[in-house]
C-alpha cells in the first residue's frame, strides 16, 4: 500500500468478473497503479461473468480502459466443459478440497493452454500502452488441478515474456503481479473487504446461472472462504451446502 | 524424410501464406504428419497473405482442417507498422543484411508479443486435437531483429508448455518444431524446391499489393534467396534491385 498515487504507472488487469480477478482489481488500485482490465470472451457458460466484469470495470471508474476481447475459436477448437456443451460440468460433493490433488488429475473443466494465452494477449496489450505489470488472479491453494494456475507455470512466462517482447529485450521485463496465489480463500476475502472490493458484483459458479448453484466446486470454495473469512457473501445462491 | 506416412500424427503449421511457413508445410508433409494449419488474420497490411494461405492449404488437401482465427484486438492495441496505419513501413536500401543486428534495434514492424500469442493459440489447438508438434517458421539468420524470432524464445515457450499443458504434465510435450532456424533464405528454397513446395501461391512483401514491391526489407531477402538457391522467384515483382 506504500506507492500510493504515483501518476502514470499502469497495470493491466486479467479480470474474468470472478472474486479473484476482482480482488486483484482493489490490490492493484492499492498499489498506485491505473487499470487496465482485459477480459476473455471464449465461449464460457458463466457469461453472466462478462457482465460482472464490466460492472467491475466501472466501479474502478476504468470503464474507457476496458478490453473485452472475443475469442471464439476456443469454442471452436473444443476440448473443455466450460465451453464444450458436450462436456457435462461435474456436480460433485467430494471436491471441496483440492490443496494435495496429484498433477495428473486434471478436471474436465480446464480449457487446453487458457492461461497462456490469456497472459499472451495481456503481454501484447501491457506492451502497447506501456504497462509495467499484469495481474492475475491465480492461486496455488486451491486450483484446481489446473496446470496453468502453478507458480511455476507464471515463472515459466516471465522467462518468456523477457526474451520475446520488446520492453523485456530493450531493459524493463513486465512483471506478472500473482497477489493472491499462497492466500487461501478466507485470506483474499479478507484482504478484499479491507480495501471495499465489491464483492456484490461478482459471482464464481461455473454454471453461470442469475443465481449462483452453491454447489459446484467454485461456489463451494467461495462459500468455505467466506465462511471462514467470518462475513456474509453478499450474493444470492440457489442452494448452500 | 525417414518417417513418412506414419497414419495418425498429427502437426499444427502456423501459416502465414508466405515463402517460409508455405516451406514448413511441405517439410511437415514429407515427415508424415497429417496437417493442421492455422493462419492468424490480425489487421495486417498485407491482407493477400490470407488468401495465399487458403490456397496453400488447398494445394496440400487440408482446407477441411484449416483455421483463420481472427485476432482484431491486435490492431486495436496498436503500436506495430504492421497493424496501425499511423507508422509507415520503411522502405529502406541499407537493411537487406540482418544477420549481426543488435538486439535493441527492433524494427517498426515488430508486433507487441506476435509469435508467443501465435504459439498460445497453436498450442491451444494442438492440445484439443491430439498434436503432438507446431511448426513454426522463425528464422535466427534473418530475422531481422525481432525478439520473438529467436531459439532462446522457442526454448522458453516449449519450457512454458511443458508446465501448462494437459499433455504436458500428463506425459506428452508438444514439440515445437523450427526446421527453418539455421537455413539460409537460399537454403530453405533449395529444401522447398527438392519438396515441390508451391511458392507460386505465396508472397512475402510487407506492403501487401498484389504484385510485390521488391523493394522492402521482405522482398529483398527473398530475391536475395532465389538468387543465391540458382533458381527463378515464380512470383512477379513491380521492382527488382
Amino acid at each position: 500500500m506504500s506507492n500510493h498515487n504515483q501518476g502514470g504507472r499502469k497495470a493491466v488487469i486479467i479480470l474474468s468478473g470472478g472474486l479473484d480477478s476482482t480482488t486483484c482489481m482493489g490490490i492493484a488500485q492499492a498499489k498506485g497503479y491505473k487499470l487496465y482490465p482485459i477480459t476473455f470472451d471464449y465461449g464460457q457458460r458463466h457469461r453472466i461473468e462478462l457482465d460482472n466484469a464490466r460492472a467491475v470495470a466501472e466501479h474502478y471508474g476504468a470503464q474507457g480502459r476496458h478490453k473485452v476481447i472475443q475469442l471464439g475459436f476456443l469454442k471452436e477448437f473444443g476440448g473443455s466443459a466450460l465451453t464444450d456443451d458436450s462436456i457435462a460440468v461435474p456436480d460433485t460433493t467430494k471436491a471441496a478440497e483440492h490443496t494435495a490433488q496429484p498433477e495428473s488429475d486434471i478436471p474436465v473443466t480446464y480449457v487446453p493452454g487458457r492461461n497462456l494465452l490469456f497472459l499472451s494477449i495481456a503481454t501484447s496489450y501491457a506492451e502497447a500502452i506501456g504497462a509495467e505489470a499484469i495481474f492475475i488472479g491465480v492461486n496455488a491453494l486451491d486450483y484446481s488441478g489446473y496446470p496453468d494456475c502453478r507458480p511455476e507455470f507464471i515463472r515459466k512466462v516471465e522467462e518468456v515474456m523477457a526474451v520475446a517482447t520488446r520492453v523485456g529485450v530493450e531493459g524493463g521485463p513486465i512483471r506478472i503481479e500473482t497477489p493472491l496465489t499462497e492466500w487461501t480463500k478466507a485470506e483474499i476475502i479478507r484482504q478484499g473487504n479491507m480495501l471495499q472490493v465489491p464483492y456484490h458484483l461478482t459471482t464464481s459458479c461455473y454454471n453461470g446461472q442469475a443465481e449462483a448453484c452453491g454447489v459446484c466446486d467454485s461456489c463451494r470454495l467461495r462459500l468455505k472462504g467466506f465462511a471462514e473469512a467470518g462475513s456474509a457473501d453478499p450474493i444470492a445462491y440457489r442452494a448452500r451446502h
